[in-house]
C-alpha cells in the first residue's frame, strides 16, 4: 500500500524539455536579437515547459506563508522574542507586513498558514489553521519534531499546493515566519551539504558576534546529538528542522505534482527545498530561485540544488519577500513571451550578419 | 551671458543627504529587522532624498526612448540593416516592442523621440519629432556630429525631461534605439575611461568574431583620427557619439535639474551618463543603475560612474528594457516605504538583543 507521501512523490515528473525548444522558437521570432532578454527568456521558456502549454496563462499567483515556532529559541539564538511570530501573523492578516506589500506589487495573493505557532489564534478570517504542534521542541536537547509531525506538516504543505491548483493558481511562492528559524535552516544546510556549521550559519534577523558563536555551537550540539542521515530526509527534517520548513517542502512537492512553478524565497524556503529534492529529485525543474539572501549559507544551498538566483538585492527578511519579486519577474517574462510582436507582425527586418 | 547648457547645469544640485537619515528612520520603524530589505530600502531612501519630500508620490513613470541612426554602419559593424531603426520606431508606436511590454509591466508610459532617424516618418501620432539630422556621420572618416548638433540633441533631451516634469512624471527612465549604436557607445567608454577599445567593445546585437575584430579596429581608427579630449565632453560626444546618446545625456541633466530619479538602462544609456556626469558631476545622485548589461564595457562605465546595478539578468536589448525593470523595483521600494505597518501600528515587539 502506498503512503500519502509515496503517492505524492510518484505524481512528480520532470518538465518535458521538448517544450523548451518550442518556447525558444517563439522567443526567437519576437522583435529583438535572439536571446537578448537573457534570463527573462529562460524564465518564459521554463514556464512553458512546466505548464506544458504553448501559451500558458499567468493570471493568478499566490504566496503561501507558513508560520511556526521553534523550541530552540530557549537557547537564546534569536534577536527577537518568540511572540513576534504570532504578532507577525496578525500583521500578515491585516496586510501590513513586507510580504503583503511585495505580493500586492506582484499582484499575488497571500495565504497565511498556522502550521505550528505557539499561540491560540481563535477564529481569524483568512488564517488557514493547520497547527501540527505549538512549535517544535528544542533541537539542542531532543529531536525538533517526531517523524509523524514532520510528515504531517509536509502533507499540510502539499495540501495547500493542491488547494492552490484547484483555485486556478498559475504560480506559487513559498514564504515563512518563525522566530529562530535560521537555526534549523542552518542545521539542515549543514546536514545536507556536509559543510561546516560555521560556514552556513548567519546572523538571521541581526545577532551580535557572541550570539552568532553561540548559535553555531547550539547547531553543532544538535547535529552531534541526533546525527541526522541526509539519505533519510524526513528523519533529518524531524531531528533538526521545523514545521514551517516541512510545510514549504510539502508545498514544493505539491507544486511539482500539480505542474506549477514554485518561486523559492531565501534561506528558510531553500532549506525546505533541500528536503523536498532529497525526497523527489524530479521536483527540481519546478523550482525558480528568486533571489540570493544575505545569509551566507543560502548560496551553499542553491549550489547543492543547482539553482541560480534571479536577483541579489541584499535582502534577508524572509516571509516570501524575495519570492514575490521573483513572481513579478516571472510575470514580466510571461508578458514578453505573449505580448511582444514578431518580426513578421511588425514588418521588421531580421538579422543579416 | 549664460548659454542654455550652462543654465541647465547651474540648476543641478546634488540630493540633500539629510533626507536619507529621515527616510532611514521611517524604514527602521517598519515591521522588519532594520535593513533587511537591503537595496529596496536604499532605493526608497534615495528616492526620498531626490524628491526632498518625506512621503513623495510615485504615480507617473515615463521611459523616454531616443531613436537615431549612425553613419558608422557603413563600416559593417552591425548584425542588422539600418532600416531596422525606423522599423522599430513604428513597432514602439504600435506597442509591440520589448520596451512597450516591460513599460506596461512597470505601469510606465513610453515616449518615443525621433532625434536623428534616417527616415521621414510624416505625422505619426505619439512620435515626438525632434530630428537634429538624418543620423550621424561615419566617425571612422569624420566627426560623427558637429559640436552644434551634439549640443542641439542634448538640449532636446533636457527639454523632454522638463516636459515630463511638467506632465507630473515622478520618475524617468532612458532608452535608445539605433542600429550600430554600440559602436559610438564603446568609443565613448574608451575615451572617458582610458581603457583599451578591445576591453569595452562587445557583440552588440550579436556579431561574429571577425566582425567584432573589425568593430574594434573601426573604433580605434576613429579615436586616432579625432583624439577626443575627455575633459571636453561635448567635443568627445560630437567626435565619436551619436544623437540618441546626446539626447539621453540631456535627459539625465534635465531629470537632475527637475529633481527626478533617472533609471539608467544598459550600454548606450550609460554612455550618455558618462557625458552627462562629465558636464555636471552633481547629477550623479539622480542616477539609478537599473541593470548590468551583457556588453563587457558596461561594467567599466558603471565603475567610472561609481554606480552599482540593481540586477544582472544577462540582458542586452537596450530600448530602456533594463531601466523599465528598474522602475518596477523602485515602485516596490516605494510601496515598502509607504505601505508597510510600523512596529507600533502592528503591535509587534521590537528587537531585544
Amino acid at each position: 500500500m502506498l503512503t500519502p507521501l509515496t503517492q505524492l512523490i510518484a505524481q512528480i515528473e520532470p518538465p518535458d524539455s521538448a517544450w523548451l525548444g518550442r518556447a525558444r522558437e517563439r522567443l526567437d521570432s519576437l522583435t529583438k536579437p535572439p536571446g537578448s532578454l537573457g534570463r527573462l527568456e529562460e524564465l518564459a521558456a521554463a514556464y512553458v515547459a512546466i505548464r506544458q502549454d504553448p501559451f500558458p496563462p499567468l493570471d493568478k499567483k499566490r504566496v503561501v506563508v507558513f508560520a511556526a515556532d521553534h523550541g530552540v529559541v530557549a537557547e537564546g539564538v534569536s534577536a527577537y522574542p518568540q511572540e513576534v511570530t504570532y504578532q507577525m501573523v496578525y500583521n500578515f492578516l491585516r496586510g501590513g507586513a513586507g510580504i503583503n506589500v511585495l505580493a500586492r506589487h506582484a499582484a499575488a495573493q497571500v495565504e497565511v498558514v498556522d502550521i505550528g505557532v505557539n499561540h491560540d489564534f481563535g477564529p481569524e478570517p483568512g488564517l488557514i489553521s493547520r497547527k501540527v504542534a505549538y512549535g517544535s521542541r528544542n533541537m539542542a536537547r531532543e529531536p525538533a519534531l517526531t517523524r509523524e509531525q514532520a510528515l504531517e506538516a509536509l502533507l499540510v504543505g502539499a495540501e495547500r499546493a493542491r488547494a492552490a491548483v484547484d483555485d486556478g493558481v498559475d504560480a506559487l511562492a513559498a514564504g515563512d515566519m518563525g522566530i529562530g528559524n535560521t537555526t534549523p535552516a542552518a542545521a539542515l544546510a549543514a546536514a545536507f551539504s556536509g559543510r561546516p556549521v560555521s560556514a552556513v550559519t548567519g546572523r538571521g534577523t541581526g545577532i551580535a558576534d557572541t550570539v552568532w558563536s553561540h548559535k553555531v555551537a547550539v547547531i553543532n550540539r544538535a547535529l552531534l546529538l541526533h546525527k541526522p542521515d541526509p539519505n533519510d530526509p524526513l528523519g533529518t527534517l524531524a531531528a533538526v528542522g521545523g514545521l514551517e520548513i516541512a510545510g514549504i517542502a510539502g508545498l514544493i512537492l505539491g507544486a511539482a505534482a500539480g505542474r506549477r512553478p514554485l518561486l523559492l524565497d531565501g534561506f528558510i524556503a531553500t532549506a525546505g527545498a533541500l528536503v523536498a529534492l532529497r525526497l523527489a529529485p524530479a521536483a527540481a525543474g519546478y523550482l525558480i530561485a528568486a533571489h540570493r539572501s544575505v545569509e551566507p549559507g543560502h548560496l551553499t544551498m542553491l549550489e547543492v540544488l543547482g539553482l541560480k538566483p534571479l536577483v541579489n538585492l541584499q535582502m534577508r527578511l524572509g516571509e516570501g519577500t524575495g519570492a514575490a519579486l521573483g513572481l513579478s519577474l516571472l510575470q514580466a517574462a510571461h508578458r514578453i513571451y505573449t505580448e511582444m510582436a514578431t518580426f513578421a507582425e511588425a514588418g521588421v527586418a531580421e538579422k543579416s550578419a
